[in-house]
């Protein structure tokens, strides 16, 4: 079994970018500006949000960190959006989810200018990258997509079963694995709560990648000998051995299906740093207008 | 085994629209109003083309017919769109594919008005109907949900195989069957062609969707007793037993591959005529504004 150290690639990638701001810079360039907006304070949404402009700060981009109250109002909100659109020294824009129910996550998502939606939420991108074309692409599956490519682990012919088919994870993850693209071409089942004979499908994969947010779902007796095992999983299950009163659980049962994977990522330290950096390069590739 | 008569749904389906034509007029509206852009001379497309004119005809709406030779400009066929989107008379615009390959097809569709875009192939409806939002659905996948709902095939927790990964037919079906909807909820594997095991995957299939546009491909020893078949070939294949030199081959041998079905699709007479009916349900959703 190898473990599929995120921290480690996601650190390489931080430099590669950090050497890209310099050239671009020495260039004449300015530096990728990214902006994100956090509503209310949730406890979840602060630390990413803070890891997101720590990130920033590391590679070189300027961040703006742009708060609002719980009771903000959907028109204040989209406005705010709109003024960041058409700002022209800021290259990304994210507005940090979950937003709270009183407003439209799909008026506040489509309202994002493409061009600088670096979260890859807007139906634009999604129907960009779904055609193949250019495009922002959602962070996680982008990062999971460069550590199988970082550990050179072929998907091209191989089954990869996809459990979870959320928006932001499981949906886009299954598409670009399945489309004729390096890091694709894999034969690609989606499975989900619906899914009757899941064990069953499970268990021909070559590549399972777990993103249903059930903390250790997957067990041993679900996973072929030899798969490579991708854990998008991060919930928050309390904890008497941690500071914080709580510890992150990913949705495999790390240690039985270990045993018998070839590969597999662990939480934390696998998929979740990739996701940080995932948003770095789009932040990076609207800096250059490469989408 | 039973037939799947796409013939005599989209019929039904036919009176149904004209049925809402009637009413809409009597309500003091407008005739949904569908314009077609034709380029060039190929035999396919004409014949197409010729079809949905006669079917917007045969439900009451209005539809103009634009055409242009082989030879013209990406820019010239462009300002035709836009001075169409700007129409207010006309509701839906669909361009015949294939166009000529001086001409940008990515351009050409990013060009549509989202809201006119009745082929559902704009990135922003496809974005939109991954992410579950009121869209247009492309016309050959919606045709084939709408097949499944009239005959009352259970797809829920049922393991579909979609061989192909087209962006018009295999893609956006094994989305729209894995989403929770309504004829939707099924366990979806994409398979193409890097599948290493096809076969092996087919025979799981509950439901198979062949659409890889390789005549009789799909052979009675690749599916299990009871499944149920839907075929999306239509290949031309030379004939001297018709009048026009060819006939329409699906991808399924449907002869030995019926007597293992419980439904199958008919090549032509399946999947084909829902193809029309749903380009004109899509006309008049957007005659209705309700997208």
């Amino acid at each position: 079994m190898k473990l599929i150290d995120g921290k480690k690639i996601s650190s390489e990638i931080k430099e590669e970018i950090a050497q890209e701001v310099h050239e671009l810079l020495a260039k004449g360039g300015k530096k990728p500006h990214l902006a994100a907006i956090l509503v209310g304070n949730d406890g979840g949404s602060e630390t990413y949000v803070a890891h997101k402009v720590k990130a920033c700060e590391q590679v070189g981009f300027d961040s703006t960190l742009i708060r609002f109250p719980d009771s903000v109002s959907e028109h204040e909100l989209i406005e705010k959006i709109k003024e960041v659109n058409q700002n022209a020294d800021i290259d990304g824009l994210i507005v940090q989810l979950p937003i709270p129910e009183h407003i439209s996550e799909e008026k506040v998502i489509e309202c994002i200018d493409p061009k600088k939606d670096v979260d890859g939420f807007h139906p634009a991108n999604v129907g960009r990258m779904v055609a193949g074309m250019p495009a922002f692409v959602s962070a996680t599956p982008n990062g999971i997509l460069e550590l199988l490519s970082r550990y050179q682990i072929e998907t091209s012919g191989k089954h990869c079963v996809v459990i979870g088919r959320s928006n932001i994870v499981g949906r886009p993850m299954s598409i670009l694995l399945s489309q004729k693209r390096t890091t694709g071409n894999a034969t690609v089942t989606v499975c989900h709560s619906r899914t009757e004979n899941l064990k069953e499908i499970s268990k021909q994969a070559d590549i399972v990648i777990a993103a249903l947010g059930k903390p250790e779902f997957l067990t041993a007796d679900m996973v072929k000998e030899g798969a490579v095992i991708i854990d998008v999983g991060t919930t928050r299950v309390k904890s008497d051995k941690t500071k914080s009163g709580w510890k992150l659980k990913g949705d495999v049962k790390f240690d039985e299906v270990a045993e018998k994977a070839s590969y597999i990522t662990p939480v934390p330290g696998g998929v979740g740093p990739m996701t940080i950096v995932s948003l770095l390069k789009n932040t990076l590739l609207a800096a250059q207008k490469k989408v």
